[in-house]
């Protein structure tokens, strides 16, 4: 296989209520600066810089969130976004991206990765990837990147590797056993005890020529509306007969030439503001703060909070411990660390009143 | 004596960081809606309604302060508006007032009231400001109202009452038998089990005679260098030599013609968040409130917190109790109540950085 260019379809039209109020219906996670500084999908092109050319870059998102992305990648060319009609989970929309791609380049590898991830460091990153590319490339297989727990996390699906198959610069390449859905905590100590199990971090390297075949025997349907679709016809006539359903579940946990990189980087989906508790910067003390543009934390008497704010603001906390304190547009939202999934049910009221404005 | 026309004289040059960050360098708590609504300033002149005309009411405040005054009061007018060179505590500006309003009418009587005290409800504080008012006329004596404490309150001075001299259709008055400096809580106890202590809430009734003198009794230099500054002097020059006192020490307690009229209704100087938070409207359960156009509170599994928020901002407390969380301008706060006194320590901690934006 030639050394064909490596292109990335960055999936960016997520939705979801975990991070309120700083993300809203109109401004999702991926475009806020969830980690401080720059929003999460700036974060996430930027760290592919060196490894993938502008121009290859694809985004593939939500019409409503367009702006979004143009906000946050204003040197992305506007026809390398690439709007979904309605959201129907990830395999619809890798589906789209990555047919659009082979249009684009028959011989390309693409390496598809979710917008709102937390990568660290950068450099390792790109082995990884590089890693997978390159198996991609030799083998036409489906490349995963596995992360090595550090935890027992019951959050996160699992890749349980097996052999290994190749060792490229950037990492060792294991054939994958299986995919196992997110684990109770008994299980999860279970797979870090026995090893081999990795982290599924959503982020697939392969050619176009073995995704357009995975598709074509998992997801003929799929296939044949895009097809369909890029011939001139209707996509959101196509998307809406679509099944929503994750792309791991509806062909990577199907497909028999699926193979893993495990990698030791730091790694978070950051799924909720407990997570971001634990990632973020330190600061004043024992304190974390996700702060942009000028926002600035003040503790006193204070311990493991969380403080993020936007713009030229402070956040001042006073003899307080262990808090999430957000203050983003016009909603400051406070509570305990532990009690950070439970945000929803704020969001759920506001709906029920109507309220738009906080929403 | 005539029926003379009732004069108000609002105090309201004061400063300080108890308040912050809804009270910043610029705009002090008088100008603030703190108890939700209007600022407290504005709510002081509305209480005098139908007791005090218009034209009459003057407000005493800081030079840097003017345009807070007239924001918050568009209707006085402009020569009603008396600018202290510099803040000498309230004995120079209780003088300077009480001579100009006596310079417009020798036969005023005038009710002097801090600008930033919380007050209900409004018909019984005019009846008893009325009472005053025909003491003072019929009597000539210094007039202070009294609240009857409802707790043994250590942060106000006490006024202990001696035998009654009249009875008046708003309420007794009696003569005073002493002034007592904020007590110890023991102190505190014993007044609330004795009776006939009552708070001071510096809020005093006379007449221009009565006060001119008990100035001139007890504040000699004062009434001259004034008479000096009316006279086409420097206003500037003379509050420099003014020593910085309290009108309380420097004349009330001295004088033998002060008199007290007990009243029941509820009053509060409102003298930090964690006083708000037990008088701010009760919203959300427990919680309190202290919100003003448009500004919201959504409380969840949350108890005996105060939000406090300005424009249209919403507060969301999940899992969280007996904090003050304010939201005000460029800066948030959040403090369990009883550590609200410490709010100065991060004043100052601003201060030594410098950093202005916040203060």
């Amino acid at each position: 296989m030639s050394q064909a260019p490596l292109y990335a379809l960055v999936m960016a039209g997520g939705s979801g209520t975990r991070f309120w109020p700083a993300s809203r219906e109109a401004r999702p996670k991926q475009y806020l600066p969830i980690s401080g500084g720059k929003p999460m999908l700036t974060e996430t092109v930027e760290r592919l810089e060196g490894l993938v050319q502008k121009e290859h870059v694809l985004i593939v998102t939500a019409k409503s969130q367009l702006d979004e992305v143009r906000r946050c990648l204003p040197d992305v060319p506007e026809e390398n976004l690439i709007a979904e009609p309605e959201a129907r989970n990830t395999a619809p929309c890798v589906a789209l991206g990555a047919l659009e791609v082979l249009r684009r380049d028959p011989n390309a590898v693409q390496v598809v990765l979710p917008a709102d991830h937390v990568i660290e460091p950068r450099s390792a990153f790109a082995a990884s990837v590089g890693a997978a590319a390159e198996e991609a490339r030799a083998s036409g297989a489906l490349v995963t990147l596995g992360i090595r727990p550090d935890h027992p996390a019951t959050g996160y699906g699992y890749i349980e590797a097996a052999e290994r198959v190749a060792r490229r610069p950037g990492g060792d390449v294991h054939r994958v056993a299986r995919f196992v859905e997110k684990p109770d905590a008994a299980r999860a100590e279970a797979f870090l005890k026995q090893g081999g199990f990795y982290w599924n971090a959503g982020i697939f390297v392969w050619s176009g020529a073995a995704i357009r075949a995975a598709l074509e025997a998992f997801l003929p349907d799929v296939v044949t509306g895009l097809e369909r679709a890029f011939a001139g016809g209707s996509l959101a006539t196509e998307y809406a007969r679509f099944a929503s359903q994750p792309i791991d579940v509806a062909v990577l946990e199907k497909a028999h030439n699926v193979r893993v990189v495990p990698v030791d980087y730091s790694w978070s989906d950051v799924g909720s503001w407990a997570a971001l508790a634990e990632l973020a910067p330190l600061a004043e003390g024992s304190n974390r703060a996700a702060l942009s543009s000028g926002a600035q934390l003040l503790a006193e008497d204070s311990t493991n909070c969380l403080a993020y704010a936007e713009g030229d603001q402070l956040i001042a906390l006073l003899g307080v411990h262990d808090l999430v304190v957000v203050r983003a547009g016009n909603a400051t939202l406070v509570c305990p660390r532990d009690r950070a999934q439970d945000v929803k049910r704020l969001v759920d009221r506001l709906r029920k009143a109507g309220d738009s404005r906080f929403l």
